[in-house]
This record gives C-alpha cells, sequence and structure tokens, in this order.
C-alpha cells in the first residue's frame, strides 16, 4: 500500500501531542482514531498495532532530537565550543524549545523504566546513543588537548546528564527561579575542571592555596 | 469514627504497593477497594476521596524516606560525614532498599510535574525540603570548616540531586554495570572541590602545575 508521507506525517505529528498530554503508554489506536475523528480500521493502514504506533511516535522524537540538539553541536569545531552547543542545545531543549518533543524524553524514561518490551528497548538504545554521542564529543577536547588527557568521557557524560536532569526537575517540578543558573554553574564547573593546564588550568581562587 | 490504627496502616501500605505498580494517578478508591476485596463504601471510612488516598501514600513514602535517608545522617557528627551518610541513604533507597517505596518519588516527580492540585503541591513542598535539607547540611560542614567558606549549599544541594537523578537513570534505565562507580566518582569528586585548603586541598593531580 502506498503511503501519503505528508499524510501519514501529520498523523505521527498528532500522535505526539496526545503522548505529551497523557504518556505514550495511553496512547492506542483508539484514542488516536477518536483525536482525528477517525476510524480505528482507517489507522490500520499506518500502525499494525498500539507498539507500532508508539515505536514510530519514539521515533519521531529522537529523530527531531537529534536534528535539534545533536547536529548543531556537530556543527561546531571539535572540541569545547562542540561540547558547549551540545549542552545548550540540551538545556533548551528540556525547557521546551520544540514543546511538542522537549522533556518528553525524560518522561519517558520515567514511565518505560519497569515495563520491558520493544518500546523500552528502542527507548534504552536511543539514550545510551546520546550518552555515547556526549562522550564521543568531550572526546574530541581531549584530542584537541582542550580538555586533560586523564578525563573520562564516559564520567562527563554521566555528570552532565545529571546536571540536565537536576534541571529539568528544578525547572518544571519546583519551578525554582535558581534553576538555570544553578545547572550553568554546574556545568562551568565541569568544563573548567576538565581543561588542560595549558588552557590555564582550573579557575578556582583558593586552588593556589591549597598547592 | 475511631479507626483501627493498625488496619489503617496495612491499607495503607497496600495501597503504596499498588501505586508502585502502576502510579500514583491510577491508585483510585475503586482499585484498591478491589484489590483487598473490599467495597469502596468500606474505604470512605479510611480516604475520603481518591486525592486523599493520594496524599495519605505519599505522606506515607516521605515519612519512610525521613526514617530511612534523613535520620541517619543527622546522627551522625556535624559536617562531611553527616553529607556523605545522606547521600549513602539516598544511593541506597534509589536502588530500592525499601523495595516499595525507593524510586517513587523521582517517578512522582515525572507523573505530577505538569498535574496541578493538591498531590502535587505536596510532592513539591516534600522536593523543595529534601533540597533544603541536604543544603543545610552541607553548610554544618561549612561551619566545622571542612567545607571552603564559599560553598554554596545550594549549589552542593543542585548538584548532588544531579548525580542522583542520573544514577537512577543510568542503574534502573540503562542498566549500566557502571552507574554505581560512576556516580559515587561524581559525589567524591564534589565533596573534594568543596573541601577547605586547611583540610588538604582539592586532591587533584593537575592543580600543581595550573597553579
Amino acid at each position: 500500500m502506498k503511503r501519503d508521507l505528508h499524510a501519514h506525517q501529520k498523523i505521527v505529528d498528532r500522535a505526539l501531542s496526545i503522548a505529551h498530554e497523557i504518556g505514550l503508554e495511553g496512547l492506542t489506536l483508539g484514542v488516536l482514531a477518536s483525536a482525528l475523528n477517525r476510524s480505528k480500521s482507517g489507522l490500520f493502514a499506518h500502525f499494525r498495532s498500539k507498539e507500532e504506533l508508539q515505536l514510530e511516535v519514539l521515533r519521531e522524537i529522537t529523530s527531531r532530537f537529534t536534528k535539534t540538539v545533536i547536529l548543531p553541536a556537530l556543527a561546531q569545531p571539535r572540541g569545547e565550543p562542540r561540547v558547549r552547543t551540545l549542552f545548550d542545545g540540551y538545556f533548551d531543549w528540556i525547557r521546551g524549545r520544540d514543546r511538542k518533543s522537549g522533556c518528553m524524553l525524560m518522561a519517558l524514561a520515567q514511565e518505560f523504566d519497569d515495563r520491558p518490551g520493544p518500546v523500552r528497548d528502542l527507548l534504552v538504545e536511543k539514550m545510551a546513543d546520546w550518552q555515547k554521542t556526549i562522550a564521543r564529543v568531550v572526546q574530541t577536547a581531549v584530542e584537541e588537548k582542550q580538555f586533560r588527557e586523564n578525563v573520562n568521557p564516559q564520567q562527563f557524560a554521566y555528570e552532565m546528564m545529571g546536571i540536565a536532569m537536576a534541571f529539568h526537575h528544578s525547572n518544571k517540578l519546583l519551578k525554582d527561579p535558581q534553576a538555570k543558573r544553578l545547572g550553568r554553574a554546574a556545568f562551568e564547573q565541569l568544563i573548567a575542571r576538565s581543561r588542560s593546564s595549558q588552557r590555564g588550568g582550573i579557575p578556582r581562587k583558593n586552588s593556589r592555596k591549597a598547592a
């Protein structure tokens, strides 16, 4: 069956909006059909099952994430500029620059962390890919000798994820007006202590006293 | 109406288990009644509404959290030992030492971050209290001159929350065998750079070169 790609994309976009409201687990063919005011059987031409629908919505979110967060960073020069663009893009994503998918990956991580199945598998794959992408970008900063040789890119990625999650939590749940400032300060500290001494070392007042 | 406290506690425990499985939003009086094999009207003696039930379950979780994570830390000497015990207890909690409530606060933070109402309000209050508790304990380490005077307890609390959230994510969703090691390393780094120079400064190899 030849599918009209434009029509199909519009259905996926609508499905994504619904998943954003009620969670991906609540997104069934029936729910989508009634939102679109069409028959469930009409949707079978697009998705053979609820699971296929969910997988396609998840793919749509991660493809937006790649376009919005990862590609602009990869367009930057290797090293710290690339790391910074990645972080800035991620913060904007979490704040919901692209409101239909912003924060959704974090919501899904929570929603599916104990629901085994293909959706969880794809989510784990995508989230692991994302951490690997951060680590690879950090590695370019090590190779460019902007970051110390003994910086562990995996450790950096873990801590950057932590800062992003604390930001999401403080910003969205607690509505703490300091959320962004604290997150930015944590990231600058992470960058500063990753820098190689050739770039001037870690700008901390007390380090002279300590040495 | 005089309530049998023991019976009431058993109902709350059961409600907590159900919320752990299906989320707090799915926990209705009807669901609880059928799980307990009793009538909905019988439950009205315990909870007048779904909301009251949800609030009581949330209070139960946070009271377990206080007992399991906060009180043992406050029993430690002021300063770094107290900060460390708080962190260790929080990590154990996230890993699910108390399996019925472990991780549930993080799940709830996600579940209710965009659901206005009394449950969200109580959750925000409890989560904000938790960050304030971390900050206050960090402040004791500053007062004991174990941490530098210019350590910002709020910033420390934010970063500690971030480490804990990254751990939860890596451990539960990604099932990364490195999750604990990376989280521990991030925390040790946070402690090390908070220490006052009187305690030997920041044990980083490159800091001498930098200074």
